[in-house]
């Protein structure tokens, strides 16, 4: 058993990563913070959780949560990250951080993106990006991993076998994306209220969504090669779930339907959360939102040369705190698909 | 390990129980029969369980079916399940039926509320109904185990501790309950179309509904005094979740908070899957869905001597799947919590 | 043409006022306020009214208000009316008022209620309830109108027949009801948002809504005789639409169908806006969502001698903008219809 | 004040065309027919008409509804129409036909995309694409309108000044769109019940949607060359509304913001139904739901060179229903708004 706290544990994405590590066989909540919720318990802001995670919420005090902690969780806003996180890793801990402050590999791309300082540049290296299809072994390493971005994660594990394949143009790719509006967090925005929300389907950021560089930098290197591509989320009104619908020309515009299928197939055939449907199943959110799963397929447009690639996943789930776990259980020795092998509810 | 297998497995409390079988460290899933979709992977019909519950759906043959399990969940219209289910016993199988066929301790209110024949009203003494915080001990020792309707479930719990301590008066009772879509089954009915069910509520059936002489009977027995009530349910727009709300005349007006409190505490304390939430707070839905839990709050209104009973819970969850999945634990000999200690989604 | 004012415009009920006002063939929308919003374009706010309100919200400036409007519609925080009203009336304008500071015959009532202040009890006696059919005459005269609030409008036109005629017992009445979201207005609260509000069902303020009083003033009148009743509200994951289901004891409880039909027929036949479904036919909120319409119907329950009777309307429509155009119709002497013969989207 | 009757009369088009024309000063509904609830009223299926269109349902006689009507708006399936329109024709009436049947210039267009034979080809010149903002002049003359699908007329108003002016490259240019669910139409799917709909987004006919053809017809006459596109539509929970994100590659990748918005407001500033919000505007689709207006704005990525357009309508509004009543205005004499100065609900 390993214990493990959650800095923002009422936040969703951090109360996320609490209903999982409660459902966790060899995993022991031992701290939840709250700065909105201190004095609480747990179960008073999430009901569900009564009963079984009536744990009181803390102030952050940092030497206190790392001497009863293997590993610490952190959802924190940008930029509080880059200063919390070092004095984690001082005191021993071994860290996820779920903020955009370690996903760069290049301090400037962030200090454009975020448009704030960062406290702690010296740290960008060591920080494993958290995909563990991609970085398996290095996030077994590592006491700092960097979960990815919801849209990052389900656009590069949709394209990943046909860039690193090259399968496709390194120019031109479109990511049309849409998403539950539980990306957006626990919130007192109007914009987000139910009226507000409800029955409407809308654009937001369509040019310069932290997203994109973050997609490009993977992107660019699964290809080899410097990637500029155009990313525009939408908002849909339902709670859970990301769908990313993108476009990519192929170099080979007669390729075979069996040959795309075969490369997928022959990229995840082993990894146990992406599933690849086959040319003719497409995905939808539902089938995923819950679960740590991504469902995946394409298909091409002979007229015009375009392949469409189709991935869907969780937002809170393999695009945040499901995908933490997984990176979890990779840094603590077990199985990746331990507490995990959980499917949505579908209805 | 124990087989199961479900008859009517594509229905959505037939394929709940397969999800939750699935979940389960104890029991493996043996045969899924469905009519309409013979041939198929039932992860075809439920993509959520693809790569988990790849089973091949097969029409119902009773002696094969038999012989491949130690239970059988059916799923299966009334009328329909008091033909198959003497069969199945025949053969040596432990039965959990869901359609309201054995829920009836009277055929005679069988006849009247579900207007058809019955085939094998032999069976009704021997049937248990499945409500495991009442009917516990039985469920352990017989062979064929009636699963309760969901309102009924709902409505029960709701009331059983003020019914058995005789704090209400048996007279005069209302229950104003509320349901989410799924509880009508995965259904053709352009009536349960999404453009028609949504951003709606409205009634349906509010005199006469078959669940009504079903709370009867459970709240005479509870009370030791026939009592009738009147039941009018109401659909939601949403797919899971159903909420009672229960009025009732005190017969001591000015009984206190916390002498009700008590009597719940009383009853609850020990039953893990029914959370009494203490007077000032209040049950709402999503607070169970996905769950077997059911959430139970009341307030009085001192003008009107009146208390109100608040309970919360998942259709098919506590309300069908997950409550058989409760009773199987019983049945087999197991902790009635295994598979089960998994709380809603919540957002 | 009049010369119409709003005070509060960019909340749900001014918004939905403004909106019918823009409709409207002889009503000019004059001055449109907005603490929040002050300008900006109510088609900022709004940006469905692009080309149609590009109006720029302003400060409450009362004399220049009053001076250029014959109607002043105030959509205010309770509390506030009481202070405001009086200087617009002061001012020689016409006052419609939502708040719940003039809807009480007896100050005591609201003090107790509204747990406030109240600024000019001596307005209250002249204040009309804003409920036409019941207060046409005295409407058509007044220059002070309080709009009723929208599960009182639900109740009171549902039942009023049966009261009036003492088809029912005054004791025991139930009223059950249930709102969409945007009851509870334009808010920031992290309870109405999407995530806390979708795909769920609960009970609120189930004892004390200010709403209780205001019900049991009016049918207390009706009936002749001091009435105290249950009021339960409930939350329906939608944007708008009420269903009020009222639970009342039959004085005779052999009385026939067609009696009650009878009733409800002589009372509501010349009453454009309330639609009396017959027997038989059940309302359903989307039937009047968007519209001035209430939809009633009721069933009978002859094994417990209640009579059950729903209403639906729209909480932002005849709970409050559009009754409150139907009240300046009659105030401004145009035919009650105006403007508001226009049925739901119902898809 | 002139007649019209509709041909298919309860479908989700055929329904709000009756809803509009009721709401219209200058048509009086005369004939509504429907194969499925002959003999009902049409307020029986749409209780929301109640008391406004209370009129009993027909079949489709076509020489008795010819001698009775003006026009003749038919909501049949396609394949279906080019039967029926040429009898309606040759009975002197004018027709809106809602199928594809007559939207293709080219006869053979129509058998690829539509896999079925056609009756009438020789209609197909005497048909008017029903888009007045692009053919307002013929649609006045002719008798034959044949109304745009929704994507198209969603597309081709977000794109027609670009397409002019060729500001856009020709090739490569993609629509990612998507659609509320009464898209589908009034259906008994199981796939389109509210429990297999409801919280999940999907993208369905990712290739070879029918619509595709229509659009590059219409792009391709715009442009003045013929045009391949690539088209992927997407199903959202919510019942009405389109969002079309189109994305093209810019032809001077340092043209100005300003020059953009010129060339949309000189294509639509005498355009009532067509909004162009500006840039830093986006469209959303309540703005429009239950209207006749279409919101078009855009943003430029110029790392990659792109513009990304987005165009909202209701598909049942502009995308159908009222759009068929715009082009009645026209063909009647009357103001192209009469009857349709409606803005959305948007809460």
């Amino acid at each position: 058993m390993y214990k493990v706290s959650v800095i923002g544990a009422t936040g969703y994405v951090g109360a996320e990563i609490t209903r999982l590590l409660y459902e966790h066989r060899f995993f022991d909540i031992s701290v939840l913070t709250s700065r909105s919720f201190k004095g609480d318990l747990f179960s008073d802001i999430y009901p569900s959780m009564k009963g079984m995670v009536d744990i009181v919420l803390e102030d952050m005090d940092i030497p206190s949560l790392c001497s009863s902690s293997d590993f610490v969780v952190t959802a924190l806003p940008h930029g509080v990250s880059s200063r919390v996180v070092p004095m984690l890793l001082a005191k021993g801990a071994r860290v996820i951080d779920h903020s955009g402050d370690y996903r760069f590999r290049n301090i400037n791309t962030y200090l454009k993106a975020y448009k704030t300082d960062h406290s702690s540049p010296e740290y960008i290296e060591e920080a494993v990006y958290g995909l563990p299809e991609l970085y398996r072994e290095k996030i077994r390493e590592t006491n700092l991993v960097s979960n990815p971005g919801c849209y990052p994660t389900c656009s590069i594990l949709g394209m990943a076998p046909l860039l690193l394949n090259h399968i496709v143009s390194p120019e031109g790719m479109i990511i049309s994306a849409a998403s539950g509006v539980s990306g957006a967090g626990r919130s007192e925005e109007t914009d987000l209220s139910f009226c507000e929300t409800d029955s409407t389907f809308k654009p937001y950021n369509p040019v310069g969504h932290r997203h994109t560089p973050e997609i490009e930098q993977e992107f660019s290197l699964l290809y080899g090669q410097e990637i500029s591509l155009t990313f525009t989320p939408h908002l849909i009104p339902m709670k859970r779930g990301m769908l990313c619908t993108i476009y990519a020309d192929l170099i080979d515009s007669s390729i075979g339907i069996s040959s795309i299928e075969n490369i997928y197939r022959d990229a995840y055939d082993d990894e146990y959360f992406v599933r690849f449907l086959g040319h003719g199943r497409l995905p939808q959110t539902k089938s995923v939102s819950g679960s740590n799963f991504i469902d995946i397929s394409f298909d091409i447009n002979r007229d015009t040369g375009k392949i469409i690639i189709f991935s869907a996943l969780d937002n809170l789930g393999k695009g945040a705190a499901s995908q933490a776990v997984q990176c979890l259980n990779i840094m603590a020795g077990f199985e990746e698909e331990e507490g995990l092998k959980k499917p949505s509810l579908y209805i």
